[in-house]
């Protein structure tokens, strides 16, 4: 059997056990996870319908089935033309299925049209039942997933040895983009450079601020190698520190640290959260840490588990996720240190490796 | 007034003519075209909540709301925390509100979400008021569209010069998103290189293939620049054209010029895509033209007007939209000629202009 044919027993079995009928799956990871095919996001509907008890079907548009490999057997196809509605080919094929779980980041606007379609039909979230079968990696997995770090740690560490002053982040950031792609990713998803005040918003995109001596940047980069995300942060200084930076990434790799020897088997997600903002609180910077210390990663690069309070998952053995602690003072810098860990039988392994003390860069 | 406070009260008329009391816009780009801010896809909901009578409100993760500039007024700020539920805070914000409308492509499992919140509202798809408002265009915003042709017709000369045999599909489609983004695009979203008999895969990806002498190639390239799309297919042929090309390729350029000097107000968008079906398939390759001859573009890349069998809307001067017939013999070769088009008083103004010939390279 091959490992495909092998996820979809499992999902047939977690929606058996969820009282669910069948499984529609359309955008984002989940479709991939079952079957190697992933949708393209368009107004055209690609879906896989699964019951319980019967062949899985892909309905696609048939500009594109071209591009579907069938040779694995693992489903039908069902190519749509453009003058049909692919949302009453989802809703026959359907037929009596009573309960349906759908994909999460499926669009609305094929979710109303096949509510509209039955309006008997229970729709339930397929989140948390296609999380339980994605959220423990397989060797193979965590070794995408290593691989993938080890590109993009090289790409932090090429920018050690560049030029960073007088350049606008958006070079720098057009600059990791191509060298994430040089370096085998098929794609480059996000390249943060947030300088000097834009580093205090945690998600910036790269604008055309020139970076200037005295800036602290925000250097947060990944994206997908062999269908596998990276996702790691360092921070680079241009000259001098600005004020109050030193004592405060004194505080941050601390509360990095702490959070990465927390992880072992048995503790909670939300232990792992407190372990690094227990630090950063101590020190009187907790005011300025406004999000959770890490997300899942595989497929996606946000998935399950989630490192925030509430989470009571207990971590197990091939979970991976970030640790990536930051401290923002609006108006005049941020930083953030970032590592993707495996969770193995007595702790973690970091999967990126880099030195994570700042750069000074010129 | 600003042109976004305009385009609110638009909407608002919109969704009170319509019997809605509130518009809930996530991702896509319809919360940018009201409003400027894009939500970034994630698991973390960004939705605009839009009363029929009373005051906008952005949902935004409280780590994203340092990007989003308020100084407009024309949306109040709703940051909402790690540990807060997004679902929930919308829902309050609605309110009474018995009817919704929400955008074609915010989640299902916020959709979901939001209705077991609240079992008996009622919520519509955004897209038919929505796109009703998008589809005629404004003189800036066709500039803008002209503009981001210029760029990407200025990547298909460049490709001109360019050797081709020996070089995989990838390498080039990556020096094409390249030079997009060198040529001032923010983004390169596709850079199709369809070689050989993978040309006949009309949303083929680039793959690892090396051109080869005989090949025919479907370069389809676009991406965004200022927020707006382009998107053109030209053909490259290296050295011979395969067994049959010829031929076709004079019927595919007759069956795109007759479907641009078919464009004019008062006409079908159906009446377009039979112009071009017509020629094709009066020359016995109709069973080989497996797509829609175009679709509207903007800010996104595909939106209506589709060009379609179907689609009665009657074209108007502001209108924009792709005319690119295409015939594919699988496992042979593949071609496709795709031109942006926009309706002006008295017919169509090609905004993409290179030769519409094949290029002969090595």
């Amino acid at each position: 059997m091959t490992e495909f044919a092998a996820r979809i027993d499992k999902a047939r079995a977690a929606i058996a056990a969820s009282g669910v009928d069948a499984l529609c799956l359309s955008l984002g990871s989940d479709l991939p996870y079952l079957t190697g095919y992933a949708a393209m996001m368009s107004e055209r509907l690609t879906m896989l319908v699964l019951p319980v008890d019967g062949d899985a079907v892909l309905v696609v548009p048939e500009l594109e089935a071209p591009r579907v490999d069938t040779s694995h057997g693992i489903f039908g196809l069902r190519p749509w033309g453009e003058t049909e509605d692919p949302v009453a080919v989802v809703d026959r094929l359907l037929g009596g299925a009573d309960v349906v779980a759908i994909g999460e980041e499926t669009w609305s606007t094929f979710l109303l049209g096949l509510q509209q379609r039955d309006e008997h039909r229970t729709w339930i979230g397929a989140g948390a039942m296609m999380s339980g079968l994605r959220v423990i990696k397989s060797d193979a997995e965590i070794s995408a997933l290593r691989t993938a770090a080890a590109v993009a740690d090289g790409v932090q560490m090429a920018l050690r040895s560049q030029q960073w002053s007088g350049r606008s982040e958006r070079d720098v950031s057009n600059e990791i983009r191509d060298r994430l792609i040089r370096g085998g990713h098929e794609s480059a998803k996000f390249a943060i450079v947030g300088s000097g005040p834009n580093g205090a918003s945690p998600h910036h995109e790269a604008s055309s601020r020139v970076i200037q001596r005295g800036d602290a940047v925000v250097c947060d980069i990944g994206g997908h190698q062999d269908g596998y995300a990276s996702d790691t942060t360092r921070m680079f200084v241009v000259g001098e520190p600005p004020s109050g930076f030193d004592d405060a990434f004194e505080v941050l790799r601390e509360a990095q640290q702490a959070a990465v020897e927390h992880v072992r088997p048995g503790v909670t997600a939300e232990s792992v959260d407190q372990a690094a903002r227990g630090v950063i609180a101590d020190a009187g910077y907790g005011e300025y840490f406004i999000h959770r210390t890490g997300h899942g990663i595989g497929m996606d690069t946000h998935e399950h588990p989630y490192i925030v309070e509430g989470n009571e998952t207990v971590l197990e053995p091939g979970m991976a996720f970030s640790i990536e602690p930051g401290i923002y003072l609006p108006g005049e810098w941020g930083m953030r240190l970032e590592d993707i860990v495996a969770v193995t039988g007595g702790g973690a392994e970091r999967l990126n490796t880099t030195d994570r003390s700042y750069t000074v860069v010129d």
